[in-house]
């Protein structure tokens, strides 16, 4: 089970408001329930750097079915994920990643946002999933 | 000069029409003037290799300033450039990747499209450059 | 906008004569800001490891448009960026990569020193900069 | 034996100077015997993809003691060397890199060229070596 485009646009769209009434410049990105992209979009200004931040932020998201800033938790130093960013090419574990859950209960795909403090990096996030699903999953075993 | 989100958002669309036209569905990158992605659009049903296929050719446009396939031409086995695809973490040379230049003749970024045949996915690289520059730079050295 | 080889090698040449006042070996790049490599100079006796480390530390001034060790800062155990290193292919967040801003307030590059302490490092990417334009931007979003 | 920095920076002027007359715009990189970046130049509105192109000339040269495109021509499809290019985290081996040999008949470094044809590339090339050494390299083995 896939994001589409349309919601993968919708989820977009909605997070480019809330960075807008924010004052921030974001990179947006948008993967599947593979991890796979299915949508990007850097706002003009936006930090170069942040691209990538911005899509290991979605695939976090979705590699681990939860919010990127949970992950965080778990991953610092003396923590039982010590080191977790290693694996899967890279992962980014602070803020700004979130699930896209339907209203199956079904992990469709996830949302990454960076450009900014993680704090607005979540809020836009946030934002971006509302018009298309919740970040909360049901207990795992969840489906896919 | 990059290429602003207005524009890539317009290629896009444009080449998402032209795309549907076709009966196809296609990956479609924007990068601006660095290489660096602008937007990313993957139509729901299109391959996942080709996500990173149509970005590679996006890439490679701006990389060189020329359409990639012209540079698959150089590229052949006992051709001048044999073996180029190994450089800047990998390169796509078939057609489907095009420049994108203002009307002041200054690269400002390129297209990438990736799901078809070849003769498509130039095809829909075509039509998401019409409605924001030309693939035509003027002699070599360009501006940027 | 991106820096010029003029600026480029004004920029290297002030690192440099400060690096022997300093009586330190440094490697020293200047990246566009499309994080592209512009120049790099490895002075003689240089740590080979500075190499890449000079030219991280510039892409990932120019990736954030903030000095390298502001991001340092923030990305410790328990901070909220932790972790950010794994992006980008790989970042350097400690002192000795500045930002260039020209006069008009534009992020046009950046310059990434590494060989000595980070005292020193730094001290040699101001000298740098100086030259050239400033590192301090106007609050975000600036304009690339 | 390493090149030292004066000698890298005069078969960069040299290069530079050859590709202005050229009407070129071009990346020159200068690698020491260890394969390790030593300088690099970009000129202005040179290729962005020539920037790894030029470095990985520089590489390939000095790894095989040889022009890159004497490798190129034993890399072909039913060559002896078919698909070397995947070593080395990528090679090039079409021709603008040139090994630099001192006086002594001892390997110190490479240069590799980027940014116009494979005949310009190399012109370029050899303008840089001249006034630091040459590129024919004695029997192997060789020293370095």
């Amino acid at each position: 089970m896939h994001v589409d485009i349309a919601a993968a646009e919708a989820a977009i769209a909605a997070a480019r408001r809330r960075a807008e009434e924010l004052g921030t410049k974001m990179c947006i990105a948008v993967v599947d329930s593979g991890a796979d992209l299915k949508a990007f979009h850097r706002m003009d200004d936006a930090w170069v750097g942040s691209i990538d931040i911005a899509i290991k932020k979605a695939k976090t998201a979705v590699f681990f079915g939860m919010p990127t800033g949970e992950i965080g938790k778990l991953s610092q130093p003396g923590g039982p994920l010590f080191g977790i960013e290693h694996s899967n090419q890279g992962l980014i574990t602070f803020p700004g990643g979130l699930p896209i859950v339907d209203e199956n209960g079904v992990l469709v795909g996830a949302i990454g946002v960076s450009g900014s403090s993680v704090e607005n990096d979540h809020a836009v996030a946030v934002a971006g999933v509302a018009p298309v699903g919740v970040s909360d999953l049901p207990a795992h075993p969840w489906r896919t």
